[in-house]
């Protein structure tokens, strides 16, 4: 089984594939988000693993651009853990590192051990976490360091100075599985939908979330994020709870329909939290 | 009259302040939006200007944050348009640089200009766009450049290798400004507020917006964002056209208030789009 992720090898998004699918499945890294829903739409890959949001730094918006505009559904919501660990090459130490390299997210995830351990660093943003691991283990240099998962130390050569270094509070990333169909009910979904209206007037959120309230459906994620066109011109993204097959998620839907100008079900999945 | 921005020199939060201060203010650039907005509360400035979303890239987090936990208030909105250019060291050549630096959302903004005319360079993120100017000034190597504002080649001795290079796609970026105080009434205002629930049952957020639906009040922006407690626990942001000291509003308030856990009224100001 081919699942697509956002790469290079090592990554979160690397994790929650292989605690979905389990280990046999070959990993196929794309360098943006947007390229993994586009091979899961073009059937280059059977599945296809992005991160959608953090506890921490809320969600991410290439994600939910690539749900609304690729032609591909989500299957399943899969959530792990962060836990970070300082990884440098071999020789290292941790008092005469002056360089750490990372994703915004990650470096602003270990602010305070940063802070504390290491006041002098100049810190450097990368694109992954993966990213900066393999520029440590290219570069060779014992006053380099990268910030990332602790499986990182095993692809490039690194080792693990220091565990657990994220921030005290408890952090996790959700990731979505995308595929060309979603899921079943099990009689414990979520369903993930996203609109938006042509008209710009008061009330119009109020009908829409009128429609789930009415029937009792409980809302877990409400999001507007712009739609390009114009600054206050927005696309919504809300999950709710239960599967759009269910009667009355059935009902709300067409409901909800006619009030917006595009109304897109991104897919009913089991839910996991 | 101080202001704190995004710092370093030359970002945008820093023509964002000239733009509504003008060009006498004394700009004290700081290292993190928190630290803006700390310094706000403080009294070390008497402004704050903090970038709080883009058209394309939604809304900044951090900013979020603060609005939501720091004791500080919305004055003003201020919107800037985005213009990137490139920008190299003397005698720098467009054909010859293989290292392209800048903030992330500028790399994304000025992506498809980079894959055309400089297919094989190598992107490098920095936490602003004048770290990357500062870093390119520094280094002083013909074949590096940085993504930013035209301001920053005088700022940091650059010469501009192409101008407006971000996406053909129109782009702005909306500022806050901060002060102890929000703006009185203009007769053509807009307010922002925060909130949270303890609960979670179905109909809470439709509630919440009847309140507004009812009193025909416009919402220009709705956000969930994680309260960094549990997934699906959020902070919601709300912009409506209003002043809080309007009949109406107060009244909206006045209704929202006892429905949530806690509602904080970031402020009132001049609407600007």
């Amino acid at each position: 089984m081919k699942v697509g992720v956002l790469g290079p090898r090592g990554t979160y998004a690397e994790l929650a594939a292989r605690s979905q699918f389990g280990e046999k499945i070959e990993v196929v890294p794309y360098p943006m988000i947007t390229n993994v829903a586009e091979a899961v739409a073009r059937g280059d890959v059977q599945v296809g693993v992005i991160p959608i949001e953090s506890l921490r730094e809320g969600s991410v918006g290439e994600a939910l651009d690539a749900l609304a505009w690729i032609d591909v559904k989500v299957q399943a919501e899969v959530v792990v853990p962060i836990s970070h660990s300082l990884l440098g090459v071999l020789g290292a130490k941790l008092g005469e590192i002056t360089q750490v390299l990372s994703h915004s997210q990650a470096l602003a995830q270990s602010r305070e051990f940063l802070r504390k351990n290491l006041p002098k660093a100049e810190l450097t943003e990368m694109t992954s976490t993966a990213k900066a691991a393999e520029q440590v283990g290219k570069r060779k240099q014992p006053h380099m360091a990268a910030v990332g998962p602790k499986a990182l130390a095993d692809i490039y050569g690194l080792k693990v100075l220091s565990e657990d270094i994220q921030s005290g509070e408890f952090n996790i990333t959700r990731f979505f599985c995308l595929a060309r169909e979603d899921s079943k009910p099990t009689g414990r979904d979520k369903t993930s939908i996203m609109f938006y209206t042509a008209q710009d007037r008061p009330g119009f959120l109020h009908e829409i979330l009128g429609e789930f309230a009415v029937r009792n459906i409980n809302l877990t994620k409400i999001e507007s994020r712009p739609s390009k066109k114009a600054l206050g011109d927005y696309l919504f993204f809300i999950d709710f709870e239960g599967h759009r097959e269910d009667p009355n998620a059935k009902e709300a839907l067409n409901s909800v329909k006619p009030k917006t100008a595009k109304l897109k079900v991104l897919g009913s999945y089991p839910k996991r939290y």
